[in-house]
């Protein structure tokens, strides 16, 4: 009955913290709660469903052709429509790059500008996007996912780390790949895009002699390569927690392999589906892929498959980890038998012993005689002594 | 002998459930109750194999083109056909909403009108299909599993929530489409098709100006989309189930965990045929879905594989948690076993000590001297202390 | 040097076991027992290597077109093979039904008569063959495994269920199908195929006025609807089984897990290649299949996909079921040692406090004080208290 | 320190077990051993690599046209080639059968007479090679493992049976197949292709009449067959081995378990690459394989799936009995636990109670009442059988 | 608190260890490490990711054409080029070695003189690539990994050898295949391919009288050939580690078989993407590959095949080897707590006997009986044998 009392303590812990779930902000956005808030809607409706990160959703641009280049920050849609078609008369290509994901009536006007489907527009503002490619007419659509870490103010929820709390974070990029425009839309203002701006400013490599279909390359290389810095930091984490647990298998560092496992399964969804998008990319026949920007399309697909690798051989070292902490445990519970073993089964035998000469009764004859404590504190130490090299025998101690 | 008895005890117990096992409700609807009832009967035979939601079948239905739009609710089914034979003068697209299946007049008459296969009506009356697409000359046949969540009254079986208990639900809708209408099968009356009926009404976005195609497609973004609130509502409950092993790994959550899984598995085999049926529908090449439908389709698809991505994700979550939960047990068998060990390690040599001087030898000469208790006391003292120290230094307080 | 001998004793038993091993009959048909009997003879030998389940082989025959139908059952190879002859002038399909595989001379007496392969009629009599189908020109060749239930007599292997012993049998069908006629044999005269019998005298249905692959489908369906039947018993044996598992973790309980798994493995290994058989079954160019009935193979094909899905929703769940007898093992030893460290905790230390007052020294003050044993009594149930109180703190009572 | 010290033990014995390692032979043939004895020799070089069964290496050969029949046993290469231009004369197929592979000139002769690739006669010296088949202009060439089972005298290596131990053997054979010639290679003259040569000589069945396609089948066909044997002899010692686990889980038939795990990965890698081979095999484009052998090697791929499947099934029993070993301890140490816990339970409190009434305080007036004692006595043997209820209330007992 | 203040101290390390973590030098070369420092330079840039092993890069050349031969080692870039032109006017075929790739200007000038794509060259420098083969126009792009096991000074990380420590190391090799030139790269100048340019000088086997695609072959055949004898190694040091886990399943062992792990984790990175790289290579169809090196490819991708076969095996091993592990430590805590269940549940009755009668009730007849003492006696030794035949029959003894 106690025990049955018992099997409700931690139920009505669960109902508590079920009521609880609702309040809490989940800590790694899900692919659900995305979708969710839409349902009922029609298809192809603008809605935003992620974080707001900013007051007010801001345009940047610049075009270029060869030694000719343009640029323009945080502009409004009507001024970046009318760059759009003075560099459409210079020859000019253009790229728009529009932070912030709310105003979903910019992403309708450049819906409208450009003439881009309903569904790729409803799928630019509803975060949570697996990466993919579609194939429109005079246009393609990609979405990726932008992994990023960021460090979090000390935990609220029972941290292991005394320092700070690094966290995994996975923004959503949707590009559009015209013949003479480039479109991107990130969730906030980020500098990641920012070397790339800076190749384009300073007219170093080729990426001024080629069209969108080189930036938008060159921007993907830039989030594959953030990629790859991240799985580094998750690699390190690995085989620092994999030193931890064979120190001392703490269930204090189960809570940090469960937190890797997860950050692993999201780098996992955000790299495979890169695979096929970039193999789509390169075999792609609308003639909006040039030939020569092909070749670094197939680069970029195996810098992908490198990643995959990676998070694969992550997953695996996880997955090692959980073993090797339970039988780390199970070593350490078969130390605290074996000592607990030795020591009672020397002095409960030697306590029997002792007991027998307390007992009280009148005839017993040792108990008079001269050597009997010395000659009993013989035998009792012969026999500790004969345990002890019995267990060493058998490789207790 | 006594141990072979008790070995009996749950086979007994084994062989007593097994016998109740037969008149108790299943509470997972299970693929192959819903067949066995047939076996023997010639294919073709229109049989319902559910529970029987409703006392009368009913059919509503609406017919539209462009601007014109005519309703009706709950009529037989002569004034059914009578009303689909009026809007195809008229060129409207009609749509048959069919709730309850156990009149299979009603669905052979449908059949009949409409000469459909008889394998499909069989489909549509046998509940427990797998989604699938089967295309036949002039119409298509489309099965998909609507999910819901119910909430059952307090529990009969030992349930883990205080409050209510949440059932996963799990409903068969057929659909044909044909050129100028959609009948759509379901067990019961829902409302999860009343948002596409209000945006007919409301003239609202693209649905009045496509056919059946189109409008079949909002059916199925819908079911699609209320999948995501449930997938949700399951990845909460793993995440508050995590929390609660993590803080006390208590048998009584296995339960919860196995229930979990039991619907993560459900989940699963509602969510992948539709990755094939839909990339099906958007390859069809009979006419019945139109080019621009045929992009709507395509975005279907990939929130299906959404879906499935977050099923997975779901999947290797809960397969974690069975894992931390051992872990955690574990653990916690290490604390007692220490506590223990620490106990009985100090207190057995000191029980020992004691005991030494409580013998009755007649030349014991320490009993009469005049430190030997207090001495005796120090010394019992330091070695609690040492051991203590030594405890301490392995880690086990 | 003990543990060394008592090593040699299950290695004692394991050669006991093995030597018996050869005598006992192996209670599942395993498929490389059939193989074995036959190495060495040349390919294409008509032998029999499964058990003889009855003196005679029978053939009964049945020959119809549309309403003509024509029956006559037992009769020899030389009345079957002239009432075919018969059936073919008068236009009529004809279907031999052939009970009992160990009458070799009958088998080749119809490879003769209908000019079959040689190795297809070895695979007839040759029980243990996986599911298969086989184009040769003007016929085709299947193979299917008809599952079934047979209850055996009271254990004689420390049956765990005090009725009755359920076993899962497995079947070899084979089937030709040709232009006008179709060839079934099994190993034992089956009431499965009555039903479908029933159906041709009683003229109900199409099957009537379609040939003998429409006949063979009908044949196939009985075959996979039985199957449904044989799956959900398993699945409510495991349902059975988690709850008895749930309730109490006991090993004996393993035995039945061990089993289930095994029959398990046996229905995948009977399902699985039927969706191959049936998707070639549908797609055959020859003609002998036609266009009406590939229909319904799609069907049967779908309903062996369905089979597939249940198995192996079986297998995920009984495999689940071995780790939550793990865990249940695991909680039920933590409950042990539970009890054992709260006494041992409690009452090694008071009866070391007790020790202590036992000793004889002739200088131990408290002893001749008034209030000692009083004071002592009420420190011992402090102190008991006081422990009992962190327990409950630390949750373990 | 004690415990580091202890540490190094399994380390230091680890050392010397690896400086031990390169001077035993290993018992499995590993495919990695083969090919390292050539590392820097140029391609296509004939080395053998493998054991030395035989002083000499022979050539037997046969050759036949329907009726007409030649054979020799033993002859040197130059007899072997006269014969061959004498059969090749007469339009008598010929089959050389080659036992040993230590001889290099006499494959090298080989090579040169019937001009075979030297990558070919590489691999026929090389054994450690994959089942494979390779199509060269005229000629096809194959390798095949085959399978025995060899008896050992009784075992270096603390064996677990105490009569005899039978071991996996794992020999290549190589065959080329040409218009006219079928030319066998084998590591030791082997009595499994006897059955096939007296088929030849016997003149019975078709292999009279067939040329060297069929023959090679007829090998193959051999050589599935054995493996069907070794299959059975697998899984009965696992079955054995299952009873031997269920009824006692000692450690030593781990080693069993895992022998038999070695082998069945022995097995399975001799056996998958079949499936290539035969089904390249009857695909073949070149005429070497002509139409009536082809329905012959599908049947010989249909039962090498069939041993495939058979393969799989003994690894996932073989998973299963580690399950079953590891709950089988569990159990056994949880009635350990009970039986320590169930005595100290209830003995601890006892002997705390007796140790009250040894105490030496002058005032305990318990100690003076005429009926303490016998009352004790009542009390503790209450308390023993109230205990006993309990945990026979809670399932210990 | 004193358990929420030892948690703190597992954490308190996880801490320390990731602060040190960056600091030290990863064991294994990872992937991301590689890619990481280039992250935001323009794709195309040649920058040099890994060690620098030696001080100038250097480059071998070799031109030959039948008996023509003509070496040159250690010449500079302006020479090499010129050997080649005078090479390339007498038709001789020429290789190129380079060792060293941190002279990112030596690996441009290479480049530049034969047109090489920039993300080859990018690729050639960066080591940490994945094995591929990319085509180009006029050459072929390959990189494959080179392993090597390299012995290393005494340990600096709690070494589990006390002799040396061998580790798995894993160069990257670059290969450029035209129509009359060789280029490879490599790390450090290797003797692997001295054996190669031997064969070359000897004017051995048909290495004289093939192009550049015969030699990219025979290097290839050594870098696996090489790899089987690194799999040989892990071969062996697997069963060893078995051999020791069975004999004393120390925690210690777990280190080295979680470095096999994650040395086979490489091996298998290293192996499995050759398949890919060797097939595309015989599919070849730009004609760089000449039809009779076509075959000598076939065999190379046999023998990687072989050796992904032979990696998973290792795999599967190691992954038996933990199960072993876990099975042989539940076994040691099985053994001990049956010497403290014996001990204990033996002792711990007598101890109760003996301390009943050393108390001190006034009226305790059976202290004052003659006979008392040496009864007792024989009840504690009856009691005792007693419970050693019943341990005994259960088999605990």
């Amino acid at each position: 009955m106690s025990s049955r009392r018992r099997g409700l303590r931690p139920l009505r812990r669960l109902s508590a913290l079920r009521r609880a779930g609702r309040r809490r902000t989940s800590p790694s956005p899900d692919i659900a709660v995305a979708r969710r808030q839409k349902a009922g809607l029609p298809p192809g409706t603008v809605v935003h469903t992620g974080t707001r990160y900013m007051d007010e959703a801001t345009i940047d641009l610049i075009s270029w052709a060869g030694p000719d280049l343009v640029e323009e920050r945080g502009v409004t849609l009507e001024r970046a429509l009318e760059h759009y078609r003075e560099a459409q008369e210079a020859g000019r290509t253009t790229w728009f790059d529009v932070a912030g994901l709310h105003d979903t009536d910019l992403i309708e006007g450049f819906g409208a500008a450009f003439d881009l489907h309903p569904l790729t527009l409803e799928d630019v503002a509803s975060v949570g996007q697996r990466p993919k490619l579609e194939v429109y007419d005079g246009y393609l659509f990609l979405v990726a996912r932008m992994l990023s870490l960021r460090v979090e103010a000390a935990g609220d929820d029972g941290d292991i780390d005394d320092e700070d709390d690094v966290r995994l974070d996975n923004e959503q990029v949707s590009l559009f790949i015209g013949r003479d425009a480039l479109i991107t839309f990130q969730e906030r203002p980020g500098d990641v895009f920012e070397p790339v701006r800076g190749r384009l400013r300073a007219g170093k490599g080729r990426i001024r002699n080629r069209g969108p279909d080189y930036l938008a390359y060159a921007l993907f290389d830039v989030v594959i390569d953030t990629g790859f810095g991240i799985l580094e930091h998750y690699s390190d984490r690995a085989e620092i927690l994999e030193d931890a647990i064979f120190e001392d298998p703490h269930p204090s560092l189960l809570v940090e392999l469960q937190k890797l496992r997860r950050d692993a399964l999201m780098l996992r969804r955000a790299v495979w589906p890169l695979r096929d998008v970039l193999s789509s990319l390169a075999r792609d026949e609308g003639g909006l892929v040039t030939d020569p920007v092909r070749a670094f399309v197939r680069d970029a697909l195996d810098h992908a498959v490198q990643a995959i690798d990676a998070v694969e051989t992550l997953r695996e070292l996880l997955s090692g980890l959980h073993d090797a902490y339970l039988s780390g445990v199970s070593h350490r519970m078969n130390e605290v038998m074996k000592v607990l073993t030795v020591i009672a089964t020397i002095f409960i035998p030697l306590g029997f012993l002792v007991g027998v000469y307390g007992m009280n009764f009148s005839w017993m004859p040792e108990l008079a005689w001269r050597w009997s404590y010395p000659l009993l504190w013989l035998a009792m130490i012969g026999l500790a002594v004969g345990m002890l090299r019995w267990f060493r025998v058998r490789g207790w101690l």
